[in-house]
Parts: C-alpha cells; structure tokens; sequence
C-alpha cells in the first residue's frame, strides 16, 4: 500500500505536505519522500522511514523550495526488500516533461508489466512498476499533458490513482477503476490532494470532493481545470472500507466510521455469538466494527478488553514473520480482570494470515478466557491482491482454497468462527459492481 | 512521573525487562535505563529515548548479563532540562553496599532536601532526589539491609515507591502512603516487580498483589520474604487511576477500565449535558470514562469523534510548550462528517494546563460542532503535585485558585464546562483519607 | 577548493570513483558526490562529509549502478554556510540535455554571475556558480554537444575545468586558462579523468596526459574524441603547485614533489638563514620545500621537528577561525628534545591568515627554541583569489596591502622571515606569463 | 596495545584527557573511554571509536565533572571481537576501595589468569584481564592503598603498566619490567600521567620524568608521594622504540626521533644496498629510520616516493585481513614519475605478517621500479607478544621459525631482503638486558 498527499500554493509546502503524509502514515510505513516546486525547479528528498523521520532534520525541509508539494509514502513487501537493496525504490519519481522536471506518486499495481517494457523499450531505473509511467510519458511527450497522459495511462492494466508535480503545477489522475481513494481539499487559495480525507483536518484545510474515475484534475495559478480522460469503470477496493482508510475518512463517498458501525451491525445479524458475555475488537482497524456487532447486546456487551500500545507501528505492514510475532507480542494489552472467566467475542476487519489472531487468542485463554468466538468483518481472504494491497500469496492466506470455518476455528484455538457471508458483504452497496471483490471471489478484472 | 519494572530469575532477564518497561512505556518517554545482576556483578545501561529505542542495538542487551534486571523510565520536565544537560541523571542508579553493588529505581519525589543534604554530608552525583536513598543507604550500611532500608526511609519526606537490585536478589519498597502503586507478578520460578500489572500479559505472567505500604519484599534464591518497616498511613494518587494507568492495569486494588466507567457514570449522573448528541472522550486517557458517561444516553450517544494518531507520543508528558503545541496539531484525526451541526460533549480525564483542549474545542467548531460541552472527570486541579506527578506550577495550572466554569469554558470556546464535584471524586473510594488529594483541595501530607 | 573524478568504463564504477575522491579528498572535505551512468540513467548521491563517510553505507555503493561514474568534493567556506544549509548545494549537478539527464562537476570559479543571470533569465535551485554552466547547457542545447559546450563556455569568465557525466559517456573540459589541473588515466578499456594524477596509483590506473586548455574530450564507446573549443590563454595557479597537489602528483607537467625540491632550494638561495641549527617544515604541505631548503645544510640540517597528527583533518580547509585554532592545537605534535636551545627554521608554502604559523611559532619557543625564523615560499599573499582557491578577504589576509616582513615576524613572534621574491616564484616556469600570481601581484585575468 | 592518560588537578579535566587521548590514538583506535574524580564520586564514560569520536557530544563531556581524570584507548584484535560484543571491555574500569569508587587503567597483558582466577574466587565482570587487578585490590582492601598494590601486584605476572583514579587521587604504577612506558607531566599546580611524552605539548605541559619500574606514585592535595614496591628488572619493550611510539616522544629515556635516525644508520652499516637510487620509508613509523639510513648516501639518496593519506588510520591495528588489505589501498600515494626506472630501498620498521610490504612492493613494481630492496630495521619477528603487543600468532607471522631472507624478499617480491642483525639491535643499549626482545629471541621472561 502506498499514499499520496499533494500540496498547491501554500507557505512552506514541504511541511504541509509531511503533516499530510503523517495523517496518512498507516497507509505505509517503510519510505517516505517529498518533492516541491518552486515554480522554475523540483527539488526532492527521500528515505526509509516513517515520514516524520525521513523529514526528522530540520534542514531537510529548509530546502525543499517552494509553494507546491507532492509526498508519498511507500512500504517494502519482503518480497521487494532485495530491490529496495539494491535500486533507489522511493517516490515520488522525478521524470522530464516539456523542457521540465515533474515528479509523480502512485498508488496502485499495474499488471501488464511485459507490455509496458516493449512500449518503454529501454530499461528501467528503479524495480518499481511506478517507473513505466513516468518513463512513458517523457517518451511520448507532446506538451498537451491531458492528451499524453490520456495515450499513456491507456496502456496500463491495473490501478494507477497518481499525483503528478510540475514545478509549477499539481495534477492529479484517477484511474478509472477507482479501485484506491483520492480526494481534493480546500483552505483559501491553497488545494490539497490526499489518498484519504482524514489529513485535511490537520492541516485545516476542507474535503471538497473525490477525484473522479477516468479524471485529469489540474491545479494551477488558473485554478483548477478538469478532464475525463477514459469512462469510469469502477472496482473500487473494498479493503479501503474494511481495513485500510482511517475512520475519520470520507472514501468513495462514505464516512467510514459509519460504514464500518454498520458492517458491525450486519456482521451481528449475519453472525451472532448469542450468550456471550463481551463484544471486543482487534484494535484498532476493527474498533467502530465491533462497537456496531456490541449494538443491540444480543451476542455480548461491548468492551474493549485489548488495548494497543502507543509504541509501536500497525503489524499488517511489517515486513517478516518473525518480526510480526515481536510486534505482536509488544502492540497490545490485555484486560486481564475483564477476560477471565468470560465468553467473549473478538471482531476483526479480516483474516489474512491468522497470524496476530492466532495469538490474541492464545493470550485470552491464558487469562481465562471461558469461551471464544472470532467474527470476520470480511468474507474469507482467498485470493492475493493484484491491484496494490499487500495481501500475500494464496500459500500464505489462512483461508485460500475450500475452507471449513471450523477448521480454521479450531487452527487458531477459538470455539468458534464466522465470516460475513460474501452477499452480504456485497449487499452493502447498491451497486455491487462497482466493487472490487477480488481477494474474496476471485473476480480479477482488466 | 516514572516506571517501575524487575525481574528476578529469567532467562535473558534484560530483555523481559525491556518489554515490561515497554508495557509501561505511557508513563514517561525521555530516558530508560536497565540494570542486570549475574550474581556476582551488576551491568547497566541507561539513555535518553524511549525504552526500546535506547535497547535497540541488541549488543546492549547482549551485554546486561544476568537473570536478575531492574528498569526504569523517567521524563524530564522543562524545569530539569539544564539538570539532565549536565548531570547524568538517568536511573537505575548505582550504590555500593555490604561488598557488593546494587541499583535502585525510584518512582515519587522526596520533599525533604535541605535535612537530607545535611544527613548525608557531602554533594550528590546527580540532581535527582532519589540519590539520597542511595548514598545514605551506603553510609548507613550495617549489613542487615532490612533494617538499614527501615533506617533510611525513616527520614525521607513524600513518596518513594521503589526497587533495589543486588546481583543475586531483587527487592521492592513501598512507602507507607502507598502513593504510587507497585506489584509483584509471577511466572514459574521467575517473579517481576512491575509499577503497573498491565506488564504481565505480555511476558505471560500472573498478577499476584500489590506491594502493601510500608513493606519491604525481599525475593531471593530463598524465595520471598516480606518486612513490615512503618505502618501504613495510605495516601494514594488519585490521578493515578483517573489518568496515568494503563485501563488494562489493577491498580490500588481496582480495574482501571471498571474504575473509569464507573468514573464516567458518575461524572453524568452529576454533570449531564442533556439534549447533547454524541459523546467522544479525549483518546485516549479519558476512552472508558466517555463510555461510562455514554451509557444510558441521557447526555448523548457515546461515539468517538476524536482518533489518535499511532505515529505520536503522549502530549502530556511532552517538554516545551511550542512541542506541546506541534504535538496535538500531529496526533489526532476528527471525523469531520459525525462532527458537523452536532451537539457534542467532550470527556477529559482532567483540566491541568488546558492547552490540548483548548485545540480540540477549536478544531471541533472548524468542523461545524453546533455545541461543545466539556466534562471533567477530575475536580479542578488547583495545586502542583509535590509527590513525583509532573503537574505544573500555580502559574500554568488552568484551574489554580478560585476559578469558575463559565469563566473557564469562556477561555477554552466550549459552551459549558463541569467538574465532577470533589465530594463525589473522594466518595468513589470507601476510605476517601486512603487518596491524596492534595492536588484538588491542597491538603499536602507529611 | 574542489576535486573531480571521473571513470569511464569499469566494473562498480562507483567505488572506483569513491577510491579516487579519496585519493584527492586533501583538496576538500565538506561534501561529496558520486553520479553513474548505467546506460540509460543517471544516478546519484551527495552528502556533507568526507567521502568515504558519506558512502560509508555499502547501500549507497550498491544503487550507483554503471559502469560510468562522476564523483565531486567540495568545500564550504564560513561565507558560504548559510547557503549551504538553505539549498542543496552539492555535485554534480544533474541537467537534462537531448533527451538524458546529464551531471556535471565543476573545479574553478565563475566571475560574471550578474551576465549569466540575465543570460539565463530564470533563478536557480542552487547557491552554486556551477549551476549556470548547468542550465545554460539545458537551453541552448542543440543535439551538438561540442557545439553547445563552446557556446556556453563562451559566455563565462573565470575559471571552470569540468567534468560532464552522461549515461553513456564521459565529457572533460579545461578551460583556457587551464587555472586548475585535469588529467586523463587508463587502465586497460578503462578511463578515468582526475583533478590531480596521484590517484590513478591507488586504482592501478597510469596517468596519459592533462586535459589541454581549451579542450573538450568526449570518451565514449567510440573511443576518445578531442575538440579544442577556443584557444589557450594559460593562467595556471601557482597554489596548485606551492600548496594544493599532492607530492605525488604531475601538475602542469611537473612533479609536484621534485618542483617543491627545487622551489625549497631556491627559497633558501635567496632567504638563507645562515648559522640555523635545523630547518623543519609546517607539516605536510611544505615537507619537499624544507627537504629542498636544507639540501646544502648551509641554513640548518634538515630535521623534521613537528610531526603531523594523523586523526584530523586539513587545516586551511576547516570553517571558522574558533574551529580552526582548535584544530592547530589538535593536530601537530612536537619534538621538544630536538627543539630545545635550537636555532629553528621553519618553512611554509605560503602565509595566508598566518593563524597556524603564529601558533607554531608559541609552540616552539614554549619548548624553548632559541631562535625561529619563518621562511615562505611563496611570496606574501596579498589579494585574494578569483578563480577557486579559499583564500579569504583583503580584511584577513595576514599580508595583504604593504607590509613589512620584519613586522609580521614581529606579529608572528618569529626572530625573523623571508618571503621568495616574486619574480624568483615566476622564474621558475619559462613562461611565467602561462601562471596566475594574481593573489601574489594582483594581475587578475579575463 | 592500549594507552593511558591522566589528569590531576585541571579546569575541565575530562577536555585535558581527551585531548591527551587524542594525542597518543596512534597506539589503539576502537575504544575509548575517561573517568572523572570530582572529589567525592568518579564519572565514567566509555565507547567503540576513537576518542575525538566518543567524545563527540559536548553534552558528554559536560557530564564528566572533576578536576582529575584518567582515559584509556584500547584497540580489539580480532581473537577478542566476540568478547568485545558480550562484555563491556571498555576501561577505565571501576571498582571499590575504602569507602570510595575508583577507576582502573592499564596497558599490559598478564599471563596467570588461571592463578588470579583461583585467587579472586568468583567470576570476572569482563573479558580483560586487567579487571583482575581491581578485583583483588577490592577483595584484598586494608585501606592502606600502597601495601594494598604491592600485595595485588605481587601476584600478578606479566606486565601492568597502569593508573588509577580515585575521586581525589591519581595514582601510576609502572610494573618492575617497565614494558611499557608511563611518564609524568605538569603545568603549574597540574600533573599528568601519560604513556607517551608526545602529549604534553598539546596541553602546554612538560615533561617531568618516567614513573621508575617498581614505583607507585601518589598524586594528591598532599603533593606527590612516591613508593616503592619491587625490585625493578627491566624488560623494556623493543617495539615501543622501533614503532609504536610517536617520534615526538622521549620513551625509556631515548628521544625517539633520534633512536630511529640511529637505527637507520646501523641498518644501513649492516644491510647496505650500494648502487640503489632512492631511500624512501614505509610511511609514517619508519620515515626517522630512512633518514637514518640515507644519511651516508652509501645506499641511495634519502627520498619520500611514498605518501600517507590523511584520512584513514594505522594499518597494523586493524581488525581482519580483508579490511587491512583494503586499509592499504586506500593509505598511500605513490610518486610515479619518482618511482620509474629506479632501484629503491624500502626501509620498514619491522615486518609481522608482510601484508603492508608485500602490496607496496608490487606497486612499485607496477610503476616501473627496476630494483625493490626492503630493509628491516627490526630483526625477524619470529614469536608472539605476550605482554601487551598485538603481534599475531606463529601461524600469521610471516618470519616465525627459521627462515631464508631470500626466500621471504621472493614471496615479497623483492629483489633482496635484510634483517638487522639481533645483536646489533640489542647492542644500541648499553645494557641489553633491559630490553625484552622476546618476539625476536623467544626469550619469555617471568
């Protein structure tokens, strides 16, 4: 996963953009960079480490020049940490365009990668798929920006949502799946581009509206100039609602601590646990689900029982197992008085890897935990992500393949499990389509 | 304020150390120190960080020998900057008694300097007040350490909640005001002494009790051996359960989290905001109390509004002002749609220096609140702390002389502001003379 | 003062060319940059320290990739510091030209900044002068390198030997007045281009020949390709030859060990110092002058009293006055038995601030010298410099206006000191004429 | 090898020992560490680099209160790397005595650990032998310290050069075989104790005498008191005067520059090298010795065609070969045109494992060199140190066992090799007995 904030015409850009960055922080948390236009250069810096570090030396910001910024944060998959080794693989990436450097951040996965080196031709800087974008569009460059970028993002497969910066421009393209969230925001005479809204508080500036799917948004000292560059199709993520976006975000028109209330609340119907003493949550992603399951007190009074500890960073993005397990064992506490003797539901967004659930559940029975019941706020996770979140392979998915929940009950020491049913997961939605259920039922589309 | 935490008879005892102090982690954040007994020596290691940033490099660690470790955590106040530049005022500190060394760490402040000073007979090492202990304990040294604990303790003046360790055993010392609280836990053959019981979990060890007041517990390869050396006259710190410990901890014999649900009922029974729509705490100290104060929605749905950002510390223990100021600017996110037209009550532990609320408050009208009702959960804090809480002076305590809500709502921009009154913050305990106070109606003891 | 290196052609280029700013890193010591050329791409990485600090991490090394690199060193005087912390003021700089990025590394120092302003018309992202050879490359480009290198060449004035890195080849250009020294090595397929000869040793490279004045040479696949982009005026700097080469350097065609020799033994033709017991040198810059000096043994046996620490750094090269006096006192160590009831002659290259030498000279009578009589072999250093050397202000240079040799000795506590005439210095090349003594006689150039 | 310095009654002692640190780091560059005695308690602090680097943070410094110090530098071989990684092998060390803390220092190496081991009883704190001593004079304390150090010493077997720091004292004790040298300095109401006289410039103090082999010396408000505890047998070492010591220094009461030009005339007396061109050193420990040996003119004329660069460290104490033989590529220079076409003699102080040699020679070999003749002024080095040098074991020693200088100037690759002879080396002092010349004669003493 990856985030983008954008920042036009403000006072010391740089700095507001590393207040975005750090709003968006659980997007991502290994690299960080940003890059500013002074109207005349781009001047960027990059590094591994959460955006507060990377920028930690004052200096640093000193000299990034300029009104208009571009930030992204970015994480390594271990999979990638070889390339991370060997090739300069942060963002946002400086290109050439028209006689001037720009840089461009991404949020997505593109999937068409063969074709896209036999269009480029030449090889790439960085192992990041990123690249192809950048490069393609200095190659087939015509000065009409919407036109080159409407030639280039057609040949691309997968979901791009970017963020482009010009010395003395911000542009930012959604891709037409809308599979990941950018939004525009307001303050006087400055805008705003953010992967989620919930950044704009910090910097009191107001959420105007989504980018749209198949839109070229350009910024400039004309104001504000939109295109639509493809027909929407969307397949909008449906771990952006679950998981990904903070609950103070507005994403794909939802507030999501509302959204995720009222999954709770269908998770419940669909799943109850009827007799159990108290509803908790695997903080904090599962926080407002649990509070909508705990609603009517029919499967259990809710009560946070697990608390996270302040210390430590989000462990779905860690990189190895090993380090997950320490993370585990360091990011919560536990309510030792409240657990014992006690039936007890734990809400969770998802089951991925099982890992931390695994010993969450282990930690409860220790404390005496009478009875245990998991509930899965998402329809088992069988298949990868192809379109950005770092969701690993099928032979790491818990729940890959035809499984039983009791089975998978059973794996993790708990009395009992339950999903939300895939219909209803979709059913929350009008226009279910407009989904991308993916990682759920296999669905893969472009 | 600081943290306790020893660990006698494990493997790689360092280490359980650091992730007890770690679990502690939210009672100061500037220096942590670990000191290890092999039996026959005593290592150390302190620095100015967080715990597991100052342990980071894992050949310190590699380097604390021994199966017995004492850690401590301490903050630096803006007062003891200059201090902390020049002296190296970290803790455990080290002494030497009966041919062997020790380390002892302390939690609480001593009041008593001028007759210490003149006791001991000659300078300090370090500017911290706990040294005392240390030096008097070596010049009084006789060889029987109980009596000679008894001796020194016998002239300190406030609190001293502490931990010695020698390199074969580990002992705790409660002083007879119980004011901060203690515990002894237990895993097998291994015991750990531990400021709070949250700790325990996450080294899978069991609460056993507390450290009674004027107890001196010895834990050795003869097992534990308990002296009586003053008789109990318990004063415990009140903010200790309304803000410091964990929700997770049992603390002066009460669950935190109960205690602050309760707490938070309390506060609605005799502060309610009728008519209000939503109640949201300041996260995260003041979570539990919000949901108690939300429970029977007289005064609003209980919904929390306010997110705390993951990638921050705790601003009250930060130093400076202008830190403070960046800090809660940095550290939580609103949830900008569930905010606007409504009227909102907001929940705080308590009003020590106002300054994060007064932010809220202006982040919440930014957002469109319709009212902003504030309810402490604390009675005015009138006076400065003089036993080992970092409460301000007069001058910056918010409340400090005869003040009125109205007056004081005015200033922080909220519509109303109520304190739970002091009559009810004592009745919540049996034995009200049991609590100090002192910081509320000023009634200072010793 | 700068240093350049460039390599062309072999395998990990990046630490080939790290080993060679190393191997010239005496010239400056603040910041260090290193650019490849993979082919395609140009990578690069700069910090501020000496070289193998700012590589020191073997990730650095690791993402330079090509087998064609640039490397820079660079200096920044206490003028410059304010500059230095605003703006990334480091080499090589990177450009864009005919469709690839380009870095470039420059040696010298630009004169009519105000012209190459209104030339280029747009600010730059730097403080650096270099930067204009940079961007006016980029906007008159034409596809004809050489052609365009003589267009932009020909609008500035001052000194500028360069080093262009593409990623497929390597550009060397000196200037006409051939101010600074560049050189050409080879080793098998291999080129290298150095500012000074002494590093071709440590990576087995043999020295060609020196980049003629007026010459632009392209090294490509192709092989060499020589232009001569305008006609020689030589003005070669005499400090090159009395202070900056290394002694294992050929510079402007001489051995800089053997032309100190004989420098040495002019300067004590011309400024005996008859009935001297021992002749010593300020370490290490002037060693050959003093072994060339105390060759005849009529002005004192040649005896090396001061003895260079090895665990700092250069002294003319370190930032403030406050530093560089720590420094002196850091790092010479002194032979007080050779010293006592001695008759000393000391010899330097030159007197610039006078700061090191009037620190020497208390030394020496603190441990009892007899006698002290500086010799400079250069003649006194009146004006300071245009065309890249650090020399400082008219303000704070010791010997600037008209002095008496007699009253410096007296200001420096010496019993006595003779400069080299002047037109002793200029008789040393058959064409005097081809050297800059500006700083010596004040006949600025261009 | 390690170094040792001491401060008794200075403004700012900890400064006056760094810089005393600073000027002896030639004698080990990994640790580094100062204690402080501010009347009543010693400060210590300790660290892995060279001393201007561990005390790099004023705040450190700042920290170390007192008017007497005492420092150490220590250098890990790589047998005790992983030793170094478990253990805090940092000196000074601390200890108790009398009531009081103390610091221990020592350069040395003692060889009956399996007898002090059975004396002290319990286990050691460290790796280090030297900890023994401060263990014993614990165990053995009476609270008169010179009986005290006589009974300690008299157990122990090797040598011990050494220095302690009590919070109102410092204290040298040279060993009966004055392996190592210890001297004393002072600067009005100021003393210092410093393994090499080379310091006390740097600090504006003089050379006062050697510490006698057999002595212990007091230093205090009292004055000096100086006591005698054994009978000296001196084993002064050879290497101290052949290489370790800087030439600026007095060391056993021998000018050293002035040893080694002798040196080098009687290597040239026994090892001449008629019809050679040039005399140049193996920089810089040997450059006294070529002097020496050019003098007559008879083998060459004296000439330096091989440079040191300023910016790394001495080879010798290097940690592992790999990194050695880097260290030596990157160390020097070479006069090329010098070189070309010439018959060189390389004097070296002595040869130990060849390493350094064997890459010199080939690259004067690679620069045209017509004949390449190394000179020894040591004779073979032939058995391990065991008092304190790092010298290698048999296996690494390049000369160990009997050997053919033919044989070994071919795996050179030199086109002759001499030894000085053993008797003429031990001939240079009067009384040769009171050298040890055990690693070229296997004479082991004690």
């Amino acid at each position: 996963m990856c985030g983008i904030f954008g920042t036009f015409n403000a006072e010391r850009a740089a700095e507001q953009t590393l207040m975005g960055l750090h709003g968006i922080q659980h997007r991502a948390v290994d690299f960080a960079g940003i890059a500013t236009g002074d109207g005349t250069y781009i001047h960027l810096h990059t590094g591994a480490d959460v955006a507060r570090r990377v920028f930690a030396n004052p200096d640093t910001l000193n000299k990034l020049h300029g009104r208009h910024a571009l930030g992204h944060i970015r994480y390594g998959t271990s999979k990638k940490t070889a390339d991370d080794k060997f090739r300069d693989n942060t963002q946002p990436i400086k290109g050439w365009y028209n006689n001037q450097e720009f840089a461009l951040a991404h949020n997505g996965n593109l999937n068409n990668l063969v074709e896209l080196q036999q269009l480029l031709g030449k090889p790439l800087m960085t192992t990041m798929d990123t690249e192809y974008i950048v490069r393609l569009l200095q190659k087939w460059q015509t000065g009409d920006l919407a036109a080159d970028l409407k030639r280039v993002t057609s040949v691309l497969r997968g979901s791009y949502t970017m963020c482009l910066l010009f010395p003395d421009r911000l542009v930012a393209v959604q891709d037409p799946s809308n599979c990941h969230p950018l939004c525009l925001g307001k303050r006087d005479d400055s805008y705003f581009i953010s992967s989620e809204s919930c950044t704009f508080g910090g910097i009191d500036a107001d959420f105007v509206r989504d980018i749209e799917p198949g839109e070229i948004l350009c910024i400039s000292s004309d104001g504000l100039q939109s295109h639509t560059y493809a027909t929407p199709r969307r397949k909008q993520c449906r771990f952006e609602l679950n998981y990904y976006s903070l609950p103070t975000s507005q994403t794909f028109g939802k507030p999501v601590d509302e959204y995720r209330i009222e999954l709770g609340k269908l998770l419940e119907r669909h799943c109850p646990a009827e007799g159990a003493d108290i509803v908790t949550s695997v903080p904090d992603s599962a926080n407002f689900i649990a509070v909508g399951y705990g609603e009517n007190k029919r499967s259990g009074i809710s009560r946070q029982v697990i608390i996270r500890n302040h210390y430590v960073g989000r462990s779905f993005i860690q990189e190895s197992q090993a380090k997950r397990d320490t993370a585990v064992a360091n990011k919560f506490s536990f309510s030792a008085h409240a657990i014992k003797g006690k039936k007890i539901v734990v809400v969770d967004d998802s089951i991925v890897r099982g890992t931390t659930l695994l010993k969450i559940v282990a930690k409860l029975r220790r404390y005496g935990a009478k009875e245990i019941h998991l509930r899965s706020a998402s329809p088992p996770i069988k298949n990868p992500c192809l379109y950005g979140i770092d969701t690993p392979s099928h032979e790491e998915l818990l729940c890959s393949g035809d499984i039983n929940p009791e089975h998978v009950a059973y794996a993790l020491g708990a009395d009992s499990l339950m999903f939300l049913p895939l219909e209803v997961q979709k059913a929350m939605s009008p226009n279910p389509g407009n989904f991308c259920h993916a990682c759920m039922d296999g669905n893969y589309w472009h």
